[in-house]
């Protein structure tokens, strides 16, 4: 941490300032400049309580942290990538996945139907939303636990494990019943209460980006749910708010290979919600595979004019194998000296 | 509603459109331009899921909305101004009101200095929280009912009522036994479970806007609210997330004389947290003023620099009655005609 | 400056860094971490090219800048603030000045009526524009140089001073002959060759900030102006480019205060553009007298529909004369001891 | 165009609308909805100057443009996609290209050697800075004509076509007298003199989306050049301004689909500029490959470290092939069925 003092702060500003350091059990030095004093904070991590504390104190112009303030997440204090492995299917462990499924559990046939078509176009896990946010209280809010049941159905069917989104924290130990992967969708990133429910859980978390959140603050979200035990955290692109109206989210790819470098946790796109429009699935979907994703998570629908959500968004099955045939080859083409270099 | 089809789009195309839309229920009328046709949709407002139906219909192009999703709480549908009441202190009502605590209750003695301090400088309202949302899971959190129980115990010291945030849908019932307004922060306005729950609830409810949520998507959040039955709902305007990094948010003061056009609910402003920094909180708080805002929500601290949370943002209780004395004239001076054009 | 070290740089990655820093005439100290070390430069500001060099060395995580990049325009290297001067009229002052005027200037006698309507108004200076930067190739772009005649003519006739747009360099020395001060537009505001010959004038400059620019961006620019030798210029927040469709961009009211910190010069808001709609306007200028703009510059029209340009954000003569009764107050009850804080 | 009334707006509102329209010479047709008049305005596209004059009309909601406002730009009028040729480079022809070089021109045996590397490594053109735009006056801006020269040597030594900027109109005949492409950098994207000074160049054009441009401003500016008569466009996606620190700007690559559905134009991308980091360069590079650019523009420099500009964002020579090895199997593995979908 350094804390650079304003021109003119007076010795006894500084002396406050080294006094919260020692007393915070830091020690410190003090760098003269011509025009202002820096001081540089020693010992590992400061608090943010203590970080918080210094911006307060009179004459300190700004406070930079220079220590990450997560850990458990964090590759330096865990170098080597993790795996999640869900039923067969292995996360993070190179070649990239692809999940696929419904926007939203309609019915008994048009899952199995939708489940089905996955798997053949080489979709490893389904999923499909029985708790959905909706911006509107007048559309249409998910099945609910008959969703639920219609999900673990399409599982024993096709094999496929299941991803099912959660939405409040009492509802994590019912949909942790019948889901293989607690989905944590993007306007509850910052629902510190669900992370915390969903740490406690035994099964794997899907970790939506919020739409306006740093990577910093994306990285903080995890640590809650790896400070609870669970350290199977699937991160998630899934695209940020920005200005130009001609999409709904502008999609990051940037922030793959960089939360790569972050984080030891594997990190998945949504190009689906990260788009909002059907035509751009398939060649955002082969960018996030060539910029280092570990797997897609996109929505399909046998008859996407018919879907009881999002829609627009949705591709056909044909489309889904087609982009499942390409990731091979896109993998392959970047995993040599180049991917080396960035991990 | 104004579905735009493509260049190209065939007589089927138009046809299944137009089949969508009196499946619906809805008359149209169809206008053939010279490179596209464009169908407007008639009769009362189109609902959210034929929106998006026909946006996945093979030759759409656009689907442009032209009724305002939200009723409720659409000026159109209740064109007086609502004034919410929570005991002696009404919003909405022409004089803006100040609302003031700090950050996080920390103790009893240090709540009731500031709540007296807060009334003697002019606010009619205490503002504190006992349950806060943190970045890090290793920040101070809150002090849970204890801080509720001191809220109470600051109410009964000094006449004023409670805004307190409250974070998940279970704990809407306990809060609401102490408080008199819920406070739904920003990381929650799109928590559909807790707004529900809050719309059930008897007591009022301050609603923050997100901070990368639209102005639609906000009221669409009160919609929630009111559609279950509570009407007393006050809008919040705290900053949204920008591109500068020389203040933690951009306070958006044009959207209060926006909301206020479009809804009949209060709007208040908060300037600490819309700005992150002590120094601007002044001119910022009456710049919210002149812009017609209903009130203000401010966070002070009797020692900022000992603040477990927020202290670069809380001001002193002298700057908050300075604040407090400027406010009448500056709304004396705005609420002339100038004023009257706009509501 | 800091340069922060990754964990697990070598010894001699440190001592390239020392070997740059002390190249370029600077001493050092360097802060030994328990993960990292960290490197403290000392003497006045280093160059922004040892800045950027120093990001580059093998090891090097992150490198803090500590001191302001601009000088000349900085409040802490001429404390006192800028009043800048154009005929009678005195900008950064004290009280506020008021310059209407057409978007364009669309012939004499729209022009005259326009601008002894803003001067009975109470404007103090006349806006028009001579060279319009447009969107679209196909739009009405400016009379040029007849406008700049029909400028001077107005200025005969009401005594008013103008403010005129100049879009290339090659055009200062023109627009110079015509003009009281040059504008330059916020699509202009990194056109380097423009501000430095605008910087050779001896006419005021009025810089609009970029819609997507920091503030410490805009204050580089005119730094361009500054450094050329012309230290009369005057900053314009005329709004910022968002998220949100409902207005065409954000009006960045904190950047006043801000800025006024900053820099000495004195700083006005454009609420006509800032906000892109008639009926924002007056609230948005009266919040912006709030904030401490030193003045507004506002579009007017004597018949809003026929105007030639940004018809939908002029307002009418009678909105200006009540905004213009209003300022007076507004700015008595802000000028008090909280905003003696301030500045 | 489709122009909805206000609910509540009179019959005299409504015919002024419709005089406006049928003055402008076209038809129109009103649907008369239960709560409010929409009206659509027939014939082919209005113009800029209809659209903006009727938002101003008493009674009129909001006016929504149907046609697009470009044309010569637009797939709409022009399907065929245009192949940019400069010397035996064809651009938007199928393979992707590959174009490197240093940020900005430091002398004759640096540019020789970055020239031939980049040559050696894949590169089919040379990038390279005479003339820089930088946001600090006391920045190098760059060596100026003796830089053209050497560029022009370099071209001779290596058979390369150049890639150079252009600041000012005033500039556009020196600089088209060495420049095989010029190059117009995102701050003068919306720099009208010089887009138009360029359109009447007979070079090709490089026009880098400004960092805050929508990308239907980004085509609005293309259309300024074509409509002076020079089709020889190709677009550059090189980031845009979001809210995340952690990188320079955030790149889009959904663009890169976008723009090639609604234009004729080649589109390349730049993950220098778009990330502004070495180590994402590599992964940003394939990406854009696989979202379908038409190539690649890229900062390389044999040693980085002593770069006079933007070295922190250069790569070297070694990382530059293995791009150009990764560029053909990605392109081949995307360029199937599901690229197919998409042109």
């Amino acid at each position: 941490m350094i804390v650079q003092m304003r021109t003119g702060a007076s010795t006894g500003n500084l002396e406050q300032v080294i006094g919260a350091i020692t007393a915070a059990g830091h020690g410190y030095r003090v760098i003269e400049g011509t025009e202002r004093s820096v001081i540089g904070v020693l010992g590992s991590a400061p608090s943010q309580d203590l970080f918080e504390h210094v911006q307060t104190l009179p004459g300190v112009e700004m406070v930079i942290r220079i220590s990450k303030p997560y850990k458990l997440t964090s590759r330096e204090f865990h170098p080597e990538s993790t795996v999640v492995t869900v039923g067969d299917v292995q996360i993070g462990a190179g070649m990239p996945v692809l999940i696929a499924g419904p926007c939203v559990v309609e019915g008994r046939d048009a899952l199995l139907q939708t489940a089905r078509a996955a798997k053949a176009a080489g979709a490893v896990m389904l999923r499909g939303g029985a708790y959905k946010p909706r911006t509107s209280p007048y559309s249409f809010q998910g099945l609910g636990v008959e969703g639920l049941e219609l999900l673990a159905y399409a599982r024993e069917e096709t094999g496929l494990p299941i991803v099912t989104e959660v939405m409040e924290p009492e509802q994590v130990e019912l949909v942790a019943e019948y889901a293989d992967v607690l989905q944590i969708g993007a306007r509850n990133m910052s629902n510190f209460p669900l992370l915390r429910r969903a740490g406690r859980s035994d099964k794997a978390v899907l970790l939506k980006r919020g739409f306006s959140a740093t990577i910093e603050e994306w990285l903080m979200s995890a640590e809650y749910v790896l400070a609870e035990g669970n350290e199977r955290v699937i991160l998630c692109e899934r695209g940020i708010r920005s200005f130009d109206p001609m999409t709904r989210f502008t999609l990051d790819l940037t922030a793959v290979p960089l939360v790569k470098e972050l984080t030891h946790l594997p990190v998945i796109v949504d190009p689906s919600h990260g788009t909002g429009r059907r035509d751009l699935v398939a060649p955002m979907s082969l960018a996030a595979i060539a910029a280092g994703a570990d797997g897609l998570i996109v929505e399909i629908h046998h008859d996407p004019a018919q879907a009881l959500c999002d829609g627009p968004q949705a591709i056909l099955p044909d489309v889904l194998r087609q982009i499942a045939d390409a990731i091979g080859p896109v993998y392959a083409a970047v995993r040599s000296p180049v991917l080396a270099q960035r991990t």
